[in-house]
């Protein structure tokens, strides 16, 4: 069962017609955007750079928020709520990540509006501007320096679920949005061993969260030191494929050493009597990870939802032939609905929709397979006669249906939103795999790798190469016209000797090479 | 069981030693800070106005946040999330609106930093000014003139989770602070009737969620005219009696007519084939609601936490005479907490809190008591031996303590969180009865009742009077010196006839008379 459909959404015979135009194969960019169009999931705001999340693609985030925030309490974290400004002062203490940020920031600089001239103005200028929080390292920091004194008050675990801005040049609906929504974790701990396996640990914890529940394989690795997150001593980075073979950064944790500490005062006095900086980290997840999870897994038909994180797991469509038919099946369908409601799948009662609107049986469906929902029942008159009703796979041929006993429903259809969610990750990662390369040599090769065959109509092209790397930061330009980047040194190392793919000297490390998001 | 405690905490022998200082009785004011000082659940952030909700703090919100959002659902509503700003042309849209919120706005002019001469300065100022939220009708309706087309997509009915800003001058933790957190309802509806009825049914839905889970007893009703939200044709209140007697609005649910729908031009074409403006509504309650809690609940001993909402509902300390029967009695205590998480309490499992560290039993039962648990279970070599343990409620003098055979605890535990919930509204609930002043005749008696004896020091002073009013906007300037407002006319009217306490002239309007937050 759980490989009987792999690959098989990912051909469509070319005649055939298809939900979302273009396809991914025309026009993979214009494609996600009509992807979340025709799911209804989201719009870009009137503000620019920002986005409406719309209650389709929402209820994805509040299932992304109740799964991960149990991971991290698990973990012993817990959560807290900080200011949204950050006055400027603060802001500048660490030098690095000013740097980083000053381009991106909003900054807030009067508390009230007056009319002058008919028109409204902003007034009331603050004496210190305010940066609208793109992260929250500072301010954080500052009320850390107050609640750690001792040895005793370590390690502080705190996570926050928070909106975030970072001003935008060429935004993109759920990838680079102005503002966007994420959780951010700070820790503090008194020995640099035990941040470090502090950020290693919930770089772990956001691995098996992302294949888990978004069934989006990912490799974990460490950044190279120009992609790493300003003010951070390491960071650690998850890089998925999407459909389209780029990478996309889907989360990082970051070791911060002392920089943090430093900057916020953030001391504490050990067993021995002695005042000592601590050591820091911070990780974060974002809305992004829904650009991800549809980029990972929808087709030419739109979106396909992995069942652990779909808004409904289940739609029921009632078929009514004749209008004196209603009353009976749409009791019978509010029933089946009652008992799925009744049954859990992943530890949360099965989310269910009967969809009684008063439309056309086959505009209903299409509707839903557009939205991506794992499963569709139908449920009609002659069903109700065989007491069985025909299921159909989002992750299967439309035309394929199932007939499943009625009475066996709160089994099966646990048992194939399991098969669904098992067999998106296998699909994934089965696409993913085939497009790594590890025979790739020499810049040269490379460059034709990463070159599209004719450049004014970019089809899917690249993947992953992963070869060895001499790890000599300045290299990494060299891959600057190919628009390439070393998106991360893998975890896993091969520990065997080669030579360096962008000078050919001799070198142990293995990088992984990609166009990216 | 019920009622045995009732009052017991509100009076304390004078010389008894309390936990937090000042007392009630001295300066509640202060004694609200000292409270969630002493708790440890929020703090002063160091920018101006703000706060940091700390874990314990957070854990409340969080609680609230899992229960009202499943209210709001079960009513039909979905969540969404719309941009933290708007662009100052939208905000300018209604007129009242923006009148109502000009002076409390933070707005954002710049979207960068840049060095100049040796200091940070904003720039890449914005062709148009964005306010920081201070609440989203504008916003959400620019969305919604969009999404709204037919009398087919009515009604729609959007919550959203959010944080907002009101620039605020005399901010106080929890109750005041220019940043807070809280939901925003807002919906569409085809006919005035259907967005009234949505108004009270939201009234309805924060009064049983005040009552039922935050023991907080409400009174609920319209608020006058010169206390409407800006832009709304009615707004709808909850207003609860805090323990210094004064009014604190509780969340407030608004029906807005067309105001909004005319500025945001949401637009409907009716089965008729005429195009119509739409109705709609909007309603919210915020982290102020804590604050409620707080001084609803509080002793002189510190926070009493309503257990459906307590962060941790049970807190085990084991007793360790000697250190080699530490492994023991660690061992069964936590065996204990794993029973207890097994079971359910208002249909969650109980949060459980084994604390092992190194203090002295007393001073961490203290803590716990600041911290306001409902309840403290002692485990030590002689209960195991019994197989019974002491427990002890919050609601009750702190040395009372009862003996709970352990193989009962898993029925036991959940009947008295069960009962403490129900003590604490009670005890509410009658404390406020207790200060409803109903026979109080005209101005003359209702500044005498509302007059502190010593001004210099004014103690716990005045509470509710329900009187009748002729209705008059003018007539409420006369409260003005009295600091006194009408609170709300209560939903349920009593309809008889009588004179009006401000004017003496014939009035049938009851209305509530308060100091307030």
């Amino acid at each position: 069962m759980r490989l009987r459909y792999l690959c098989s959404v990912h051909m469509k015979n070319k005649d055939e017609k298809s939900a979302i135009s273009p396809r991914r194969s025309e026009d993979y960019p214009e494609w996600f955007q009509q992807v979340i169009k025709a799911a209804d999931m989201a719009e870009n705001a009137p503000v620019r750079g920002c986005m409406v999340i719309k209650p389709w693609g929402y209820g994805i985030w509040e299932n992304i928020q109740r799964d991960l925030d149990y991971r991290i309490k698990i973990t012993g974290h817990e959560n807290a709520y900080f200011p949204l400004f950050i006055p400027l002062s603060f802001f500048e203490k660490e030098a690095k990540h000013v740097e980083g940020f000053a381009k991106e920031c909003a900054v807030v600089t009067h508390h009230r509006l007056e009319e002058h001239e008919g028109r409204l103005i902003p007034t009331g200028k603050l004496d210190e501007p305010l940066v609208v929080r793109p992260t929250s390292e500072t301010i954080i920091g500052e009320s850390f320096s107050r609640w750690v004194e001792s040895y005793r008050d370590l390690p502080l675990l705190i996570n926050q679920w928070a909106n975030v801005v970072r001003w935008e040049m060429r935004p993109r609906i759920f990838l680079r949005t102005t503002e966007f929504l994420w959780q951010e974790g700070h820790t503090v701990h008194a020995e640099e061993s035990e941040a470090i396996e502090e950020a290693l640990k919930m770089l772990e914890v956001y691995r098996s969260f992302m294949e888990d529940a978004l069934a989006m394989p990912v490799i974990i690795g460490e950044k190279s030191e120009g992609e790493r997150f300003p003010g951070a001593v390491s960071t650690y980075t998850l890089e998925a494929m999407m459909q389209d073979r780029k990478a996309l950064q889907a989360g990082t944790s970051h070791y911060l050493g002392q920089s943090f500490s430093k900057a916020s005062e953030i001391k504490f006095c050990d067993q021995e009597g002695q005042v000592r900086y601590a050591y820091t980290t911070s990780w974060g997840v974002t809305t992004r990870m829904i650009g991800g999870m549809i980029m990972c897994h929808s087709d030419d038909d739109g979106l396909r939802l992995p069942p652990r994180i779909a808004t409904k797991q289940v739609v029921i469509l009632p078929i009514v032939p004749k209008p004196e038919m209603e009353e009976q099946v749409f009791a019978y369908a509010e029933k089946i609905a009652q008992d799925l409601r009744q049954c859990k799948f992943y530890d949360y009662p099965i989310e269910v929709f009967v969809d009684k609107r008063d439309k056309r049986g086959g505009e209903k469906s299409w509707e839903w397979i557009k939205k991506g929902v794992p499963l569709r029942i139908e449920v009609g008159p002659r069903d109700i006669e065989s007491n069985a009703v025909m299921v159909m796979r989002r992750d299967a041929p439309h035309k394929e249906k199932q007939k499943i006993a009625t009475d066996t429903l709160t089994t099966e259809i646990p048992a194939l939103l399991e098969a669904i969610q098992n067999n998106l990750f296998a699909q994934a990662k089965a696409y993913r795999d085939a497009n790594i390369r590890r025979d790739i040599k020499n810049l040269e090769e490379l460059k034709a790798f990463f070159t599209p065959s004719n450049p004014d109509k970019p089809e899917i092209h690249g993947g992953f190469v992963i070869a060895k790397w001499c790890g000599d930061p300045e290299t990494e330009s060299l891959l600057d016209e190919l628009k390439v980047t070393i998106r991360c040194l893998p975890i896993e190392q091969s520990k065997t000797e080669g030579t360096c793919i962008l000078t050919g000297k001799p070198a142990t490390i293995d990088a992984v090479f990609a166009k990216s998001y």
